[in-house]
């Protein structure tokens, strides 16, 4: 691949930052393309997989063995650089040492060979595996620690949560009632109250039943299953670069708080809706739904009337987490006087879980209850990670590679301002728009074809997904590839 | 532990019935405690994990590595014969040298070191995992494969599936339309339509939101959680042993029916009820809620029931899959004719998933779909259980042990009529009822501090789930231990 390397002629892309992460031990150069994308051998694969599941999803069927770092490996020996990372849940590239080491340790074998019902049978270690790898990354004031399975259980788990907590503040903090009990048995109030969780337009959280009606991305989600009469609020719609839209998307953000304030009032005050909301659930940047950005001066004001309103205010890190912004959590870049009651977790932490402000513990025991809750499995996973996280700099890897990358896009959008709109991000948590669903979906696979693996989110934008251990060097190489297949798309 | 053998004196007990599975390798000799249970480490580590989370669910904490088969060790040194087997989640008995070896084969170990989005991006035999684990256990007409995470996460997929099914059924096969998906982004009809599914009393189906409207078997799960407004139908109560009670049992069985047709004229037929059924769920042997059983016949009219009603029949076999029944799944019991249109699965099977018959299949990719969609560090296991109950006859080592325990529980029942009844089961699927739920509860922490790690179900039953190596001479020992505890409470 040998791209000409036309956007670092210039000046202030002649020489790549330094930054303190070891290089990927063993890594491939370069992205490298032996066949058309999706090569034939995927493509026979996905054949053989349509006989017993839909494989309309495949992008194509990889080598894991063969991937290293950034690179992802298909069964045909192409070898994509890799913005997308298993939809923002590779934590630390392909065959990490650290990972290996952890999984190959025999210590560690005998949590691999059988899975514990967590909460009855506890591995002897484990408040330690939970304190020194939840623990070390834990969000301030949230010192209860839930581990779960996957995003859309910890979600559901913390609406539960937030439930629980609500009508147990209704009570005066007393147990249900006999009626209460009896009542729920058959799906009816007051034991299955009309309560609800308010969510956001264009907010993704998962796509169980209970989640579902929370996510309002995009409706081949949602559509024929049915769903919780549950409010959806207005999120913000910035104009991009912040800084030259400043006063327009105060305005916007101002629209919004107002109409999230009624929402709540006509729920909890005025009571003039059927439900009350019990929670609020809210990502630091909707993903899914297209990178939708908003102030910290916009949550700090959303989790005041969250407090205002008596309504759990539940940060939903599933994609967010992991360090990707520069912080490990995104929500630390508001600056929070309160901290969120809640913060939801899974992905690159491996895990699923929630961690939580001492109050939402139940006082009963079963309430927040499954037959695994979590896998230690994971937990070793993550241990590796938070370590390496440390060990290896590798938060300020990714702020300065994002800084890096986000210049270079930057300069993308002006060599191509009819193509590449909206440069909008945070560490290396990135997107760009392109001008049409079908020009994104169109160039989505052009880029693969040039050899790097990504992904959009919303109708038109691409999302910069990478590992923690990009740097600037794959940057680079991802600025060249967007160069050639936005040039090329100019020839069309 | 020298249990005086007082069943085993009689003739029908003196020599244990020979299976064709050989004996767990390096499997200890019997249960032994070494301190009261709980023992002061467990209790210890149990006061430090309640600093992180809620704690009062802990029976003890685990030394895995020590624990071998049958036999499950405490941190305090305690060994304890396991009927309980984390849940009934534990397909083999602890450190079974097949998963030992599968974990760790240097083939695995990129698998087990990065989890790939599997729709997305299988690895390159993704197919062929499936075909020889799943495959070689798929239910007939079951073709479509879909692995998930959780019992609760298929259940709620297979919900899906079948919501999909039933409106594109409604549409003649046609795609949603403009009104269809606009309406579903603010949870309202016709895009969110008011569908339902259809559950039992006493069912249990999992916990995530969806799943928990489908479950009605303890208040405390559902209490202070919004539900569905979801209809809920009888389940049949029979009296046991079911041979002396056939008539009985019979037309308890036909009342059931006849409400269940009843609910279903009125959602579907009449339409004289707000929602439309599009699916029911119902476990081959209600679990949770109490081990409640009913006869092929029952299962037969429901499956023809639902077929009548145009509304999708599936099986949660979550717990009763995976062979503790003599059969890898226990509704192979049922002889049905038009067999289920939905099989979910999880537990002892290490990934979760659903088996569906073709036309459950929806037409647009990203209907069903979630980051992971199942992990293949669960598959590489299942891979091993399912080749290891072929390889060392399980199912039939479980038919075998399951008669002998059965026939030593009907002499417990007969030594101790004021404690022991309803005696009830098929293979090692086994349940009896204590007197109530404060001598249940009693003697589970009786029967652990005696060597057995058990649990129970419903209100008062003491529940048998051990894992397939569970063989007579375990059988005899819990039996010893059964009587030894019941003994010692008469003396009370």
């Amino acid at each position: 691949m040998a791209y000409v390397r036309r956007l670092f002629k210039s000046r202030a892309f002649s020489t790549l930052p330094a930054t303190p992460t070891p290089a990927f031990p063993g890594e491939y150069p370069n992205a490298w393309m032996k066949t058309a994308y999706p090569g034939p051998r995927s493509l026979e694969l996905t054949k053989q997989l349509g006989k017993v599941q839909h494989a309309g999803m495949v992008h194509f069927f990889v080598d894991y063995k063969a991937s290293q770092g950034n690179y992802i490996v298909d069964v045909d020996g192409n070898r994509y650089l890799d913005i997308f990372c298993q939809i923002a849940s590779l934590p630390m590239g392909y065959n990490h040492p650290a990972i290996q080491a952890a999984i190959q340790n025999p210590d560690n074998l005998a949590l691999l060979t059988q899975r514990p019902a967590l909460s009855n049978l506890p591995p002897e270690g484990w408040t330690d595996m939970i304190q020194s790898s939840l623990g070390a990354v834990q969000p301030k004031e949230c010192s209860e620690i839930v581990t779960l399975m996957c995003g859309s259980c910890s979600n559901e788990n913390a609406f539960k949560s937030a439930f629980i907590w609500y009508q147990t503040k209704a009570r005066g903090g007393k147990p249900p009632t006999a009626e209460d009990l009896e009542s729920s048995m058959h799906n009816s109030a007051p034991g299955s109250p009309a309560l609800s969780i308010l969510s956001f337009q264009g907010g993704f959280h998962g796509r169980l039943l209970g989640c579902l009606s929370a996510t309002h991305s995009k409706a081949i989600h949602k559509v024929d299953i049915p769903a919780m009469d549950w409010p959806v609020a207005p999120f913000p719609r910035l104009k991009y670069p912040l800084d030259a839209f400043a006063a327009e998307n105060a305005e916007e953000e101002a629209r919004c708080l107002a109409q999230i304030d009624a929402i709540l009032t006509a729920h909890n005050k005025t009571k003039s809706e059927t439900s009350e909301v019990a929670g609020m659930i809210v990502e630091p940047i909707q993903a899914e739904g297209g990178d939708h950005h908003a102030s910290p001066a916009f949550f700090q004001a959303l989790r005041q009337l969250a407090t205002d309103h008596g309504v759990a205010f539940i940060v939903d890190e599933v994609q967010t987490g992991g360090g990707s912004t520069g912080e490990f959590w995104a929500h630390e870049h508001w600056n929070l006087s309160n901290p969120p009651d809640m913060v939801t977790f899974s992905k690159k932490l491996q895990t699923g879980g929630f961690f939580a402000k001492p109050e939402f513990r139940p006082v009963e025991a079963y309430r927040i209850f499954n037959t695994w809750m979590g896998d230690p499995v994971k937990m070793i996973q993550l241990q590796a990670f938070v370590d390496t996280v440390k060990g290896d700099h590798l938060l300020e890897n990714t702020r300065i590679t994002g800084d890096f990358l986000l210049k270079g896009l930057h300069a993308l959008a002006t060599s191509y301002p009819d193509l590449v709109s909206n440069v909008r991000g945070v560490g290396t948590y990135i997107a760009i728009d392109f001008p049409s669903p079908a020009i994104r979906d169109n160039l989505l696979v052009k880029l693969r074809q040039h050899g790097l693996q990504c992904g959009g989110c919303g109708d038109r934008a691409l999302r910069f997904r990478p590992a923690l251990v990009f740097q600037p060097r794959h940057a680079a190489e991802t600025l060249d590839i967007l160069d050639q297949v936005c040039r090329d798309h100019r020839k069309e």
